[in-house]
C-alpha cells in the first residue's frame, strides 16, 4: 500500500522512558496542510491537548507538524505548559513554520515533570532524520504498554487518480470512547478543505474510536489528527467525497479495532454488533454496555459461553428494550433466543471461544433498524498484572 | 446485640446449587410487617423481582415472609414466573398467608431453568426449622461467590424503650449501585407505617448502596426489602423517626461497606471520600467514577500510589471541576495540591497501601459544599480468575 505524498517521518529515543527505545515522533507535511482534530473530553486535560486545540483554533485547521512523544503525558504538573509551548517553538523554529502549525501530544505516565530539555535536545535529530519511508518508526515511537505498533491504509480512487490514507495509532490501556481515544494520526494526501475534513473526521470517529473500549477509562491526553495537504493535486468532488469519507472510516475501524487486539492482557478481540435497535445511537449504547462489563469480559476470556451475563449487560444500557425479543448469538452460535436460553452444545461453543476472536451478537426484534458495532477484549489477569505495577 | 422482636428464620439445602449447603432460605415475620423494597433497574429483571414488586403494590405494603434463593437467579428462563408464582404459593399455604404478603427473591446463575420442585419440597422443613435464633444461617444461605457472611445490627433509643435493626446482605460480584444492589434484608420491630417506611428505605439505600461498586456491573435479581412488624410496641413519633432513619442508614451503610469488602477477588477495602463538589450529587458522581476506574483499583491492588489515574478518573465523571483547585489524599498522605504532585514519600507510601483498608481523598476548592463516601474494593488476578469460569 503505498504512502500519502508529501509527508515526512522521525523518530528517536530522547531519554524521557527509562527503557532505551524511540520515544518522540515526528510527523511532517511538506506543504502546510487542512488538519482537524478531536481531543478528550476529560475534565483534565493534558497541556499538549490544550495547545494543539489553541493551535488548530488560531490556523482555522492548517498544520505542518505533528511532535509527539511517550512515555510521559505531561499532564497535571507545574511545568506542562511551558514545557508544550517550549518544545513546539523550537521545533517551529527548525522547521521555519508558524509555531501555531505545530501540534504536540504526549502519552504516559501523569504527574511527573517532564524535562522539556530532552526534547529540545533531540529535535536536531529528529529533524535531520525525517523521511518519506520512517513511518512504522514513529508508529513504534508512540507506543507505551503496546505489544504491536498498529498502522491502518486505504485508497480512494478518484476520476482523476488515486488519494492515499495512512493512519497509525497508539493504545492498549486507558481506552474508553469520549470524544477520541488515544493517540491517532491520519494521513492524506487529497485536497479538503479545514471544514469539510472536520466533518469527516468526526463521522469517522463515530465509528470507530467511539466504538472502541478496553477498559472504560478515558485518557487526560487522547488526540486523534487528521492532516490533508492535498499534494496528490486531487481535490474530491462533492460525490467524491461521500466515498473519501467511507474509505477514511474504514481506516479508522481498522486502527480502532487493532487498539481492541492489543487491549493490555488481552487474549482476544471481541467483536460485539447489535441490531433491531430503535435507532444507531440506541444499538451503540448497548454494545458499549456489553463492552464495558467486566463479566462479559472475564468470561470470554474463560471461554465460558455465559450469555445471561450478555443479557444482563444489554439490560444496564439504559436503553428500553423487551427482553423477551431478544436473540444472542456467540460464535454465530444462538444462545438466548426470546430472552431464554437457547438449544447449543455448551461444550462445542466452549470450543469455539478458545480462539482469538470472539463474536457476539445481539439481535433485537420489533424496536427498529438501529445497528452498531464495537469492540473489546477479553479481560485477564495480565491486565491487572500491568496495571497493578505501572510505574514500577 | 439483640435481634428484633417477632421474626424467625430458617434455612435448609434444598438441592438448586451443586455444593452442599444451604440455598434456601426463609424470613417470616409472625404479625404482618410494614414492607418497603427497592428493585434493580436492569431492564432485564428476574421474575421473583416481578412478583415481589406485584405483591407489594396489592398489599399496600405489607409483608410476612421473604422466601430466598441462591444458585439459581430465576431469570431469562421459560419457566421462571411459573416458579416463582408456585413457590410463594406453596409457602403461603404452610405459613396461612395471603400470597401477596410472600415476597420472593433469587440470587445465582442466570439463564438455566430452575425446578420448583425442589424448592416447593424442602418447604415443610424450611418452616419446620423456624426459630428466633437462625438469622446467621440465613445469612449463609443467600451466599453465592461472598467469602463471608455479611450482617449488621442498630439499636434506636425511644423514649418508651427501644427498637432494634438487624439486616443481612449478599453480594460479591456484579455490584453496582442502580436503586439497590444485590439481596439485602433488614427487619426492625419498631412500628412504622409503609409509606413512612419507605422513605427511610430510600434515603438509607442512597448512602448506602448506591454508593457502592464492586464491578460496575448491575445484576438482573437486586433487591432490597426494609421489615417494621411493630412487635415491639413502639412507634418513633416524627422526631424519633430521624434518629430511626440515621440509625437504619448506618445499619445499611456496615452492610454496603462489607460487601466492598468482600467484593470477588478483593484483598482491599477501598473508601473514597469527595469533599467540596457544587453538591452531594456531583460529589458522589466523581467518587463513583474513581470507584469504577480499573486502573485505579488495579494501581491500589499493587500499592502503587498512582494518583494520576485517580485526578484522571475523577476528570471522567461528566461533573465540572477545575482540576487546579484539587487536593488528593491516598492514606492521608498528600498525593497532589492543586492538581500537580504533591512531595510525598513513594516509598512509605506504597508501605502503607499494603494494608487491607485504602483511603482516598478527594477535596476540590471552591466548587461547594457536597461531599460523598464510596465504597469499593481493589481490582486482582483473583477476581479474573473468579469469574472466568463461574459456571463450570
Amino acid at each position: 500500500m503505498r504512502l500519502p505524498l508529501g509527508y515526512r517521518y522521525s523518530a528517536t529515543y530522547a531519554g524521557i522512558r527509562q527503557e532505551k527505545r524511540d520515544d518522540l515522533g515526528l510527523i511532517v507535511s511538506d506543504a502546510p496542510a487542512s488538519a482537524a482534530a478531536m481531543f478528550t473530553r476529560n475534565r483534565v486535560q493534558a497541556a499538549p491537548v490544550r495547545l494543539a486545540r489553541e493551535h488548530l483554533h488560531a490556523t482555522g485547521g492548517i498544520a505542518r507538524a505533528i511532535l509527539v512523544n511517550a512515555g510521559n503525558a505531561n499532564c497535571a504538573t507545574r511545568s506542562q505548559e511551558r514545557v508544550a509551548q517550549a518544545c513546539c517553538r523550537a521545533l517551529a523554529r527548525a522547521l521555519r513554520a508558524p509555531v501555531e502549525q505545530v501540534l504536540p501530544a504526549s502519552t504516559g505516565v501523569i504527574g511527573v515533570e517532564l524535562d522539556h530539555g530532552l526534547i529540545v535536545r533531540a529535535l536536531p535529530r529528529l529533524v535531520q532524520g525525517l523521511s518519506a519511508g520512517r513511518f512504522q518508526q514513529v508508529s513504534r515511537a508512540i507506543l507505551t504498554t503496546d505489544r504491536v505498533p498498529k498502522a491502518a491504509f486505504g485508497e480512494v480512487p478518484l476520476r482523476r487518480g488515486t488519494v492515499h490514507i495512512a493512519g497509525m495509532t497508539k493504545g492498549a490501556g486507558m481506552i474508553h470512547p469520549a470524544m477520541a481515544t488515544t493517540l491517532a494520526f491520519v494521513m492524506t494526501d487529497a485536497a479538503v478543505p479545514p471544514a469539510r475534513l472536520r466533518r469527516s473526521l468526526a463521522a469517522a470517529v463515530e465509528r470507530s474510536y467511539h466504538r472502541l473500549s478496553v477498559d472504560g477509562d478515558t485518557s487526560t491526553n487522547d488526540t486523534v489528527v487528521l492532516l490533508a495537504n492535498g499534494t496528490s493535486g486531487l481535490r474530491p468532488d462533492p460525490q467524491e467525497c461521500l466515498v473519501f469519507d467511507e474509505v477514511l472510516c474504514w481506516v479508522m475501524e481498522d486502527l480502532a479495532e487493532k487498539i481492541a487486539r492489543d487491549g493490555e492482557g488481552a487474549r482476544k478481540l471481541i467483536t460485539i454488533r447489535v441490531t433491531g435497535a430503535r435507532d444507531d445511537d440506541q444499538a451503540a449504547r448497548i454494545a458499549r454496555a456489553i463492552a464495558n462489563s467486566p463479566l462479559v469480559k472475564t468470561a470470554i476470556a474463560g471461554s465460558d459461553p455465559n450469555w445471561g451475563r450478555i443479557l444482563s449487560a444489554a439490560g444496564n444500557a439504559g436503553v428500553e428494550f423487551d427482553p423477551a425479543g431478544v436473540d444472542v448469538f456467540v460464535q454465530g452460535v444462538q444462545v438466548c433466543r426470546s430472552g431464554v436460553a437457547a438449544r447449543f452444545s455448551e461444550h462445542d461453543l466452549k470450543h469455539r471461544l478458545d480462539a482469538s476472536e470472539c463474536a457476539i451478537r445481539l439481535a433485537i426484534r420489533g424496536a427498529g433498524e438501529g445497528q452498531a458495532r464495537f469492540w473489546t477484549c477479553d479481560l485477564t489477569e495480565k491486565y491487572i498484572q500491568i496495571n497493578a505495577s505501572y510505574r514500577t
